[in-house]
């Protein structure tokens, strides 16, 4: 592959282990910048970006830039010297450069300043560069990590990963929403959620969680919703009552946290993100106090509404915040009339749920609560809400044949990364967003 | 939640840690054996079963059996007892039992002998339960060490996860075999692979993996077919051809059945599985070789055959077991005419491919090889396959703006499992299968 032989290849995180060596990197030119009497070369590769300095009137110099635009893929070799000016403290002198695959038109954006300045949908259409940006790379390396950290905070307490089917023969929650297949010649569906399957795997390993796309075929167009994202699911078996759901998500959340600050500092500052605090206690407000106290704060009164607004959810979150100094809100006990018919009643205010909704900076991130876990109880729900037995058989068969009290939640990751990094739109934390008018990249 | 004050619970796998303490167990009851002057209850959790002796005249012996069937969720307590002829070693006397929720009906399938001894639609039509089996459960347990460790591997080499999306404006590799989607009214379609979205993001990360689903409308009827399945990918860059892939490979199958020999000792022995040898240097062939070796030992012409059949791929395993005495085999340089148009060529032999197939045990595991990475290249593939550069715009954006010498490989986890494990179906080693017939549970 290579005309260059000699040092092996180094990466541009590992280059303060060779100083006063001469190495060879790999990666794109990403920049080409004549600063007074030098140029800076800068090189990206997966992992960081380093500079080179050479002569502006070098041959080097000359051809980059021209036959050699940014982007191309290109071999760097030079001394590695100790430079406390160059960002990461190091920089490359007496450079040679090998174009591997020259580029010769400059991208559709500019991904080599500090920030990407174009539109959203400029941004969108061409998402496979755009992409290349360096915070926008550490966005979603923020983003593996929290899968990551997610895993391992749930297999040290137990719980089994799993992939549940994505092509289903019904609706989860409403027959609406649903995007149809047709499945050699049947209709079929995309899961809006992995519920009735991770119940189901309840009865198998009694903790368990999942990481992948669920597909909502909601028509919204708001800068927080997609058709298509991540989720992050989880469902256990033996607990009180959703009380000890909320723990659970409180326990993920600190582990994830502590991983992003941990491992991941660096992105988290390319990305001008704050880490939320994370009291022992999240606070937490009922529903129909939390109606109460939009009427007594704001004089709207709500409370024959049985859902929150985008806006009940923003002064929730804005009470939060003074009155708890918290970025996290649980609203508790949503009525079972806007809940699926799965959801288990509060044993004492049977009109409302062992349900919870978590805010995160005053919009909702997580949705979670109690299941009901009877068989009798699931055939009095799904008469009540109208829906035919038959199409539930194989789900209830896990009722039928014995099921714990459980409960779980579900994490929407772009939108986590959304609250974290203050992104103005969720399709600015998705790598390839598909929204109402968006199916490419 | 419960009427038994005291002991918090424990785990069966816990409970040599409480010898001559009285512990208390969740769980189902998974079976109750009379055998000569006592009663075995046998309760299984989440993570393993533990055997509690009673009389057979106890009223608790009365109860079981009767009102509080098989399957029944229970809380049982009893003073941990070392047995060496129990079970795990360990045993429960003096136990009491309370039901949590009582289950009155024998389950569809009996999950409670060694093996499930039922038909396989029977099997596959209450999976929800039957995947309650030991055998099962540890069978998919396995799965989810496969994932752990195919993480674990390729993060300790740089790799960054992703998540790509499923719904894709137009087919990765052909138009036929994709489900058809209706999305707001356009057409659309489910992701075969992910295979553009991992090269684009060569551009980005350089080396990155994805875990998710992928669905193909084969309608296939075979024992190794199914319609959705977890695909293992991984795609890097830089690479010197697809012998720098093949090379990563049994790194990361390394890494699998390391973990599982070391974490899951105990699920392999219940599934009856081996493990592989994995030489350092795993055997390889060369398609055009294969075909000769075939007509050699076989005396069966397929040379002008641009593919292996089943019958091929177990010949050659059973080649590769005598001559090598190896599980694995490559068959490298598949014909160009048989692979997709992204595929990179051989550079001493046009017509055929820098690709290849592992076969494990007789069967194909993985494909993979090397891509072709220069955008000149792919105008002209795509001119040459007769495909429109316009369906393929975005995609190719990654290329026009520079991607160096890339390649990876896709592993298909239940087949992987299958393999393993001896199983005569894949959808036996699928938690809930999808196949031309089959939509649930």
């Amino acid at each position: 592959m290579s005309t260059m032989p000699g040092a092996a290849r180094v990466r541009t995180t590992e280059i303060g282990q060779h100083v006063g060596e001469r190495v060879r990197l790999l990666g794109w030119l990403h920049n080409v910048r004549r600063l007074g009497g030098v140029n800076f070369v800068i090189l990206r590769d997966g992992w960081g970006t380093v500079q080179a300095v050479t002569e502006p009137e070098s041959e080097l110099a000359a051809r980059l830039g021209a036959e050699v635009g940014v982007e191309s893929v290109i071999a760097l070799d030079g001394v590695v010297v100790q430079e406390p000016q160059a960002p990461g403290g190091y920089e490359l002198h007496q450079p040679r450069v090998e174009a591997l695959t020259p580029v010769d038109e400059p991208p559709p954006v500019t991904i080599s300043k500090r920030a990407v300045n174009a539109s959203l949908p400029s941004q969108l259409d061409h998402a496979v560069v755009v992409n290349r940006h360096p915070a926008r790379r550490a966005l979603f390396r923020l983003a593996a990590g929290v899968m990551h950290a997610f895993r391992a905070t749930l297999d040290a307490q137990g719980f089994t990963e799993v992939q549940t089917p994505k092509i289903v023969a019904s609706a989860t929650e409403s027959g609406a929403n649903v995007f149809a297949i047709d499945y050699f010649g049947r209709p079929a569906y995309l899961a809006q959620s992995p519920q009735f399957y991770k119940q189901i795997m309840v009865g198998v390993f009694e903790r368990v969680y999942e990481v992948g796309p669920v597909f909502r075929a909601e028509p919204h167009d708001t800068t927080r919703h997609i058709n298509e994202y991540v989720s992050l699911d989880v469902e256990f078996g033996f607990i009180e009552d959703h009380g000890t759901v909320m723990r659970l998500l409180r326990e993920v959340l600190a582990g994830i946290f502590t991983h992003l600050q941990t491992a991941l500092a660096a992105e988290l500052a390319l990305v001008n993100a704050t880490l939320p605090g994370l009291p022992v206690e999240l606070p937490h407000i009922h529903f129909a106090d939390a109606k109460e106290l939009i009427l007594r704060l704001h004089g709207v009164d709500e409370r024959s509404e049985p859902d929150l607004s985008p806006q009940d959810e923003r002064w929730l979150g804005e009470w939060a915040q003074r009155e708890h100094g918290s970025d996290f809100l649980f609203v508790t006990g949503y009525p079972m009339s806007k809940r699926p018919f799965y959801t288990h009643p509060d044993p004492a205010r049977p009109t409302y749920s062992n349900s919870f909704d978590l805010l995160f900076r005053g919009t909702e991130l997580v949705t979670g609560g109690q299941r009901l876990h009877r068989y009798g109880d699931y055939l009095a729900a799904l008469a009540r809400a109208g829906l035919p037995t038959a199409s539930f058989e194989r789900y209830l068969e896990a009722f039928r044949y014995g099921m714990p009290p459980h409960g779980g939640f579900a994490i929407g990751s772009e939108r986590l990364l959304m609250q974290l990094t203050g992104a103005p739109n969720v399709r600015l934390t998705t790598l390839f967003p598909r929204d109402l008018n968006r199916l490419t990249p």
